[in-house]
């Protein structure tokens, strides 16, 4: 037999670990299955929108909410991935990479996003050798060198603020006209521009990486700038959005919005009794580490409510 | 004219200054109005429910966030009472107690709950000499005395239990069968009932409150505890829930719902273009102060949106 939980998570981020936090103050036996611990926050070191911590970095911030949650006697966490979801009567049951088995009176889908790819030719190739998602997972490499990110996101420009720590030279390579980041971190790429670290090189897109036989040393463009078509660089850091990871939540009938984010309510329950989402797979317009936050904390108290329900119904 | 910004915050507790530190981020000139900053979280303290901070209480949470969000330029706050609020072209118009003006492009209610009382008779004349609403704020005074708690939710036993660290011993007095606090705070409730310095009695209300010239006596019940239906008290404090405050929204013609509560959706918009709510005066399910935060944050980007696509239409 599996082992049974009445909250089963997915996902070891913000999310997940809010959640898991409060089901442990509602004395829920719950298992937190996380393939990273941290999730997608521990990529970034600068974080100064965490409503009462005025300065930390992901890491930190992650840490502090799993040993929060792990303090509760009931909540159990273990790093593996899962791989396959399905309903098993009333509840759910889920099979890990490491070969284990559990049942969940109730599954909490906090399993975040992924990187959103380049698809060019050369992206796979260098990938990990001048091809990076992670400005602070990889940026340290590049001190001196010449970089370019691919995005004119409130990320991409956060990214290339980070990576002007290194570089000596950012180019921030984006597809349309205006970049749009946050109007504080526009300010910031603006004194990088002046001080001649960040160069904008809008309209233009990357469509192939060129190298030697280890590592990158040009993006080709589908326009000229400066004159030429290729841009000579060391490195390469892709910030173009991500993809919600719910393939496990379709398998089990849960819906999604068109671009495969799960679909919740104001309590995160999804259409699919017992079955919740929060953070930053799930269809949020403003997505944010406090709002997943919160979200995990509305799943929780949802999940305990649903529960409660159960039990008072008659067999 | 009266000074106008982009955004007007009423209520300066954990939800108006996190909207306002997201607001002073997307650098919009912005305002909070509050009436007593802080809010209805400076009652607390102990705070072991925020994801990211293990143990605070309420007013170092809530004066963290209210430092944060000041420490953005375009951020003020101003210490009144707002008594009238209408419609004036297309943003508000506020009026305050100190006779101030503000016009607000946009405008946020996080305007929170006040408690609400029992409406017997003596409540009024021993209000603050023995009836109180606030355990953290006036229980200090009832070293060895003997007191009452009147209500059977989460905050009714968490007050209940704090008294426990002044008073000999705690009634809590609850007119239904079985208080319902959250697990872990049931089981603190059942560890004071062990040591004796908590008694429950069930299925009962208080009618009246008798006393003397100075201070309240006896708490009178509808039904008689230990062969009599005059409890003798120090002190009782009354925590059978909130009354919103939406009156101001109200006449703006923002929805509420039966209970007053506004209505809002998980933008943290309101039926009215550029009114927002947040916190506990809107219709969320599980209130919390991370999910107030969270909604203040929603409200912000709200606001920010609004404004922005005003700007692009066609005057």
């Amino acid at each position: 037999m599996p082992e049974s939980y009445d909250l089963l998570i997915i996902g070891g981020g913000v999310s997940g670990f809010s959640a898991a936090m409060y089901a442990g103050r509602l004395k829920m036996k719950m298992l937190v299955i996380a393939a990273v611990r941290g999730g997608t926050i521990i990529t970034t070191n600068d974080i100064a929108n965490w409503p009462g911590i005025k300065q930390t970095d992901g890491t930190t911030l992650a840490k502090n909410i799993e040993e929060h949650a792990l303090e509760y006697g009931s909540v159990k966490a273990l790093d593996d991935k899962v791989v396959e979801a399905e309903k098993a009567g009333e509840g759910f049951r889920l099979k890990t990479e490491g070969g284990k088995e559990f049942e969940g009176r109730t599954l909490l889908f906090a399993t975040g996003t992924e990187w959103r790819k380049l698809k060019v030719e050369g992206e796979e190739k260098y990938s990990g050798n001048g091809v990076h998602y992670c400005a602070l997972c990889d940026g340290y490499a590049y001190k001196d060198k010449v970089v370019g990110v691919v995005g004119g996101s409130d990320s991409a420009a956060k990214e290339a603020v980070l990576l002007t720590q290194w570089a000596k030279k950012v180019y921030i390579i984006y597809r349309r006209e205006e970049i749009h980041p946050e109007p504080v971190n526009m300010t910031r790429v603006k004194n990088k521009i002046e001080e001649d670290k960040i160069e904008v090189i809008s309209n233009a897109n990357v469509t192939e990486i060129k190298g030697g036989e280890r590592s990158m040393t040009h993006a080709v463009l589908d326009r000229e700038y400066n004159g030429s078509k290729e841009l000579e660089l060391d490195g390469l850091f892709v910030e173009i959005g991500h993809i919600p990871n719910s393939e496990l939540a379709k398998g089990i009938g849960v819906e999604t919005d068109e671009k495969g984010y799960i679909i919740i309510n104001r309590a995160s329950e999804t259409n699919v009794e017992g079955a919740y989402a929060a953070g930053d797979v799930s269809n949020t317009g403003f997505k944010q580490a406090i709002t997943g936050a919160s979200e995990g904390v509305h799943a929780a108290y949802s999940a305990y409510e649903y529960l409660k329900g159960k039990e008072v119904r008659p067999a």
